[in-house]
């Protein structure tokens, strides 16, 4: 029977035992757990809470029990109903009953708060590194294929045609948001929210300024009962993941599309794709497919944590408790999803020639017709509803736009010129000269700023 | 190299391979994919596929790969990818190479297909026998407690006092549904896919009906294409288990409220409430707290795999692998939150005297004084006016219902007679005894009714 | 200040009553309010608790104010609350005091129940007959491209040649699902809650059967909390129907990606495209992207409503009022999406050329190779891989299969004969010859099973 | 036919048109259109784009739609499709062919994208306000109470009392951090779109800076394609609102249990409240019920948004439409439900009665006693197991702490002495005296610092 249940006449039920014990979970908080613990046992000395020589063996224990875990040799049982308690109770059995001072001016309401926060910013470093390795892998990808042209799509339809590496590029954006979103997260998650006590505060002369400075923490949190019922920085984190992995489902999106036969723009590496048990000839962009299947997950998570903190009164309820498996899972589902992806799309092979035949297919140029009739004063209207009419007798004519000689030109506006004729895919990507357009020049200056952004 | 990447020029790479790996999840499949590998080895032998000696040393294989793993002497690795290939290569390193016939006629897509359904199948009778012995915790506790009047809540206000016994039933009714529900989705899993191949079908004369028969399926399904990429059975388990979630969050949310000191309606038993680290005093009702966490869980599994499913083009994607954690994870909280709650609501002390005066507190008995009116031949409407009149006025002159005078009565209304003195919480009860309301006959009726559902 | 509101000292604030008012979403259940009340007023005088006479001018009263409202001449507004003290007040203006004792022996609380179970009862018989629809036009198509072939899918691979008939049948399967579910649904919905009062039944001696027969319900609940706290019918239809908008999402992202200039399988019909406001040749699938994002809204309100009922402690909460919003707009986009989808399908045009040429290209014939060499004996697995290294070196050397010579073949299998250049793709779909395959005949027979259904 | 069907054949369906029309929904943009539209024109004349005094047309064409409009004048109709179109063919019909030149150089996808964050942007400067209306109103009620005491709850379970005022604040810092994350999505939100085109650019001498300064944007998007697709702004308002509207949950859960008879802590004002239909007595919470119920229906928003961009390939597709309707019912939610907030809150009547008993009730004070133990040297674990023992005691006895002799204190543990029965609600809440703590003058500090950051 825990030390908490002292006031109880009998021990826990098994299954209650087992519904309520968090170890299998939070046991990866330790490092956090016994970083904190020290901080506090030393601060609890510097104030003279406890003696300095209690504080010494507490800490050189806390250093043990690290160890004992690093090293394998700690044993987690579900008794132990948590990882504070764990690390506690075999601290106790190392130092003797002062190790039972830790706890002095201190709840696990504000600990496990506190371990959350250390894990978590910890976490945004690891994110920030991994958005960023993706990030290098696109802009790597682009320089690449600096001449490469394909279909920009709407609706997943060809519509104007673009550089490869402009297309890409919006992702980089995408995920320059991303980073952005993570250090807001960062900010937030970064307060110290130890000496809240279980609702209230302590009622010990510590001080607070003193452990945030040993851990890291730029501020201390400033009401006792938000600090220990606030799981707003978990929440935060899942809804900036739960985005990332929506760009990261687009990207994959095109991924499966693009490597499909019938477009054939690409070919994942075979590091990076698997085959099929009973069809030999199958290579399957898994990764991909795994990384859009998955994002469900994470939207899930997120949903779970604002679901479970939905109508909670104050301060600290178990429920909480639920806070952990969630982000733990989002966080590694993320992370992973970041490295797979660096490497996929590192190792993506182009095919040229299919992306340029698919960007002179149809009547792609047609918004460029109307654009050179508007430079011949023509309304843009006006100008769209000739070319509409124009597209729409040659596809019944079997015509390619190049296939038109000026005379059919002209039978739909007279101010088609002989230079219509020299309309292209080049010329028409060329035109696009506007900051964010496609026009090559403005292209490999976004990747120069690209660049400048990453090795920033 | 696994088999399947046969025509790779290389391996894949270590962290896409951790990627994509299922093992760690699926794992927990092999029984159902083994006894779906006997029944497949033995018809293919039946029906002169493979010849009958082989069959069985593919059988004998299978038996023993089963006993391996059940002693825990398979060593489960991320190289077998999932749980199939494990089987399979481990059957072949077993038996040599014919059992690499037994793939013949088949493929992971329907395999994967049959053994998610074979586990949930066995799963919703688990799910069904667990509903029902909450059900006879339920009915026990009314049983227990026939006598205690509560007061009915509307907004948490109390509004009409009822029996304890009544208000419990409520669950019963929920639970009713739920398994109501449960019995659908195992009609809609009780379809045996095996035999729809990759995609579509096999080129082989198979027989469907006896693989069904030896699993116990009652159909075989009817389309290969839809078979293989249809996972409605997960997600409709999901959606009943998420609806039974929010019913037992409902008792969960009473629990916490009514063992609340303010409350005092009721005792969670000490098996079934944890400590404080800090505050000694404190008994906190955790598995209540947990289960109503939880729920925001299970909706989260539930809505990650309808988003998993969203767009898909047929058939067989690898986003679907991601159908298998949500599953097990929505299966193991519901079943222990079941199970945990059976136990916590059998050991509920109620406090019948704080119910009763709970039950007494206020003007309670206001609709009853409106009924009163009604039957003397005042318009329903007007009767409330008239007790909303009087009910505010008593509270102004701070006086209960039963201080009133019958002058006092008549002051609001010359209807009222000696009779609307006798007006109490037990008249109030008897009163409404209609099917479905709480007068004491009713409520032992429907306790009687739940007992031969029960014992049905 | 309304008549429920007779305690207060003042009236609401004004943002206060905008903000509880739900009149201008439950206005949409006027006939099913009005319809229960007349069968209640029916059943209080057949009861001898108000005069039959009074009934009558009730009835008329409440016929009359039907009559306003579908003549438009109805001023609904935000003060009268909600629907149902909208219909009584009106119904107290036309006919006098005696309009009060509609509301004898009835709560708002069972009141809406009754009205919402009604609108659904007739919702999801709107819905079955929707989804029968849209299957025709499945079925419909299919007929018509009885030879058409395709390849069938996995990862958006081309893996085994299919007949597109087969491939559409898949949805056919799909909405035989949803019907079942909706047909689950109905049986739940179909219980009659009128007589439990605000919680705990009523003081009357009313005939609640005689009520379910007048109003069409087969049954009567049986716990007065339960009937009014109950709202899982209408999360039930919203899960149901988000099964179904995945399965439409799923075909609305095949009718995206095979209507892609790259692909070419199919185009939809002008009336189900539209244009862009820019580029002149865009013909876009938007329907079918449309009903591909409104499944997240659809998604989004099982959620909202699981989310909402989450932690309610019995019975009625005002909470409970959100239910209704969230069910009107699941019906509206369900129902017009099957609508529109039916429109779709019945016009897509099929260009039979493009798919039989997908479906010959690579090696999409590799596992009948496989299976070719299994029926020679050799093992499955072992034959997969003779067939995966052919395959590799055949795309080496840039050969199809049909280019491949005998002698080739042999080099890799001495099993191959003759015979092995016989495969094609109609030998290949002829042989899935099994319950659910692709096999010709079976198609039509499915398509046989599938007119039997719809036309029974 | 509109002008964008300019290529068909034939006119849409009819439900095709409803389906696809988004002009019930988008009409509320119109301010942001026309403006945005203002400045487009401007800019294009100020490039000799377009003739300047062709410019003043469409300007003053533009300024008389928007009259027609803000006077309830203009027709929005379904064939109109969107709000883009309606105004520009509505400005066609005033001014004549010129007002088709408005187009030129831009697109719907990002004349759309422009609108929304115009929009969302003064949206986001709304929600600032009201968030900071709540602070007042929070603040203000815990001014007007700064000596009432209340037990500060852990599980529900009263843990150590507080003062309610410093309960209060724990909300002022939850509205604290939801204005940063207005504050930051504003940042992202504030970034131009207009010239990105459909997806390419496009191929005039733009200047998009101007456009951004004339429309008060800090800066330009930097990738057109990433530009059109983007919808990440309203995504993270709504994850911002449903972390607001989970704060605001929390509330309304303890104004629901608070106001309970059984608590009787607060009254809800009577207009913040309602009565019952058939309960003559009542008064319920409703606002703070259908806050409680609404979160769900934010949270639904926000899942709806993600799951619908899950996926989808660049650039815009039709899906991106559902994201105007989701965005305003949760802007719609969050405000009404701060506004009504303020208001309930500002008039919220607490009993300090009734929460002072409530704090002294039990054994509130059990930390107290541990923490004395400290003191006098007793390592707190061992302290706290001997409160705990002596709590289970003393509860046997039926005794209260105070009721408790110095000598049965002492039998407890030989460190307790006279002083143990000064302990006191008072002394246990002056002993919080650190940085986040309930002591009175930290309250007081943090109110003071509350005003400051209000009047800021």
């Amino acid at each position: 029977m825990s030390h908490i249940r002292g006031r109880f006449g009998k021990g826990a039920d098994e299954a209650a035992s087992r519904y309520t014990a968090s170890i299998p979970v939070d046991w990866r908080l330790y490092p956090y757990d016994i970083a904190g613990s020290i901080a506090h046992a030393r601060m609890l000395a510097r104030q003279g809470i406890i003696p300095s020589g209690e504080a010494d063996t507490i800490v050189a224990g806390l250093t043990s029990v690290r160890e004992e875990i690093e090293q394998g040799r700690f044993d987690f049982k579900a008794e132990m109903e948590d990882i504070h308690m764990a690390i506690e109770s075999r601290l106790i059995e190392k130092v003797g009953e002062v190790g039972g001072k830790l706890h002095t001016a201190r709840s696990r309401n504000d600990q496990v708060a506190l371990d959350t926060r250390l894990f978590l910013k910890e976490t945004i470093r690891d994110t920030l590194g991994r958005v960023r390795e993706l990030q290098q892998a696109v802009v790597g990808l682009a320089e690449r294929n600096i001449d490469v042209v394909v279909p920009g799509y709407t609706h997943l339809q060809a519509g104007q045609p673009v550089l490869l590496a402009h297309h890409l590029l919006a992702y980089f954006e995408m995920l320059k948001r991303d980073s952005d979103r993570f250090g807001d997260c960062f900010r937030r998650t970064d307060v110290m929210p130890l000496g809240s006590g279980a609702v209230a505060g302590v009622p010990y002369k510590i001080d607070r300024d003193f452990v945030a400075g040993e851990l890291g923490f730029s501020e201390v949190s400033d009401n006792s009962a938000d600090a220990v019922s606030d799981r707003d920085f978990v929440i935060e984190y899942q809804a900036a993941a739960s985005l990332c992995m929506m760009h990261l489902s687009r990207l994959a999106e095109e991924v499966v599309i693009w490597s499909s036969s019938e477009f054939g723009f690409i070919e994942v590496d075979d590091a990076y794709a698997t085959g099929s048990s009973i069809m030999p000839q199958k290579k399957n962009p898994d990764v991909a497919e795994l990384a859009r299947g998955r994002t469900g997950r994470v939207y899930g998570r997120l949903l779970a944590m604002l679901t479970t903190m939905k109508g909670l009164p104050l301060a600290y309820n178990r429920d909480m408790q639920e806070d952990k498996e969630g982000l733990f899972d989002v966080v590694d589902t993320l992370l992973a999803t970041l490295e797979v992806f660096a490497g996929m799309v590192s190792t993506l092979k182009v095919n040229p020639a299919a992306t340029r035949k698919a960007a002179e297919r149809g009547y792609i140029l047609a918004t460029d017709l109307a654009d050179y009739l508007v430079r011949k004063g023509v309304a843009f209207r006006t100008a769209h509803d000739i070319v509409a009419r124009l597209v729409s007798r040659a596809a019944q004519a079997g015509k390619s736009l190049s296939e038109l000689t000026l005379a059919e030109y002209k039978g739909f506006a007279p101010e088609f010129d002989e230079d219509i004729l020299a309309i292209s895919v080049e010329s028409s990507i060329a035109a696009r000269d506007v900051p964010g357009g496609t026009a090559p020049g403005r292209v490999k200056q976004a990747i120069a700023e690209a660049r400048k952004v990453l090795d920033g």
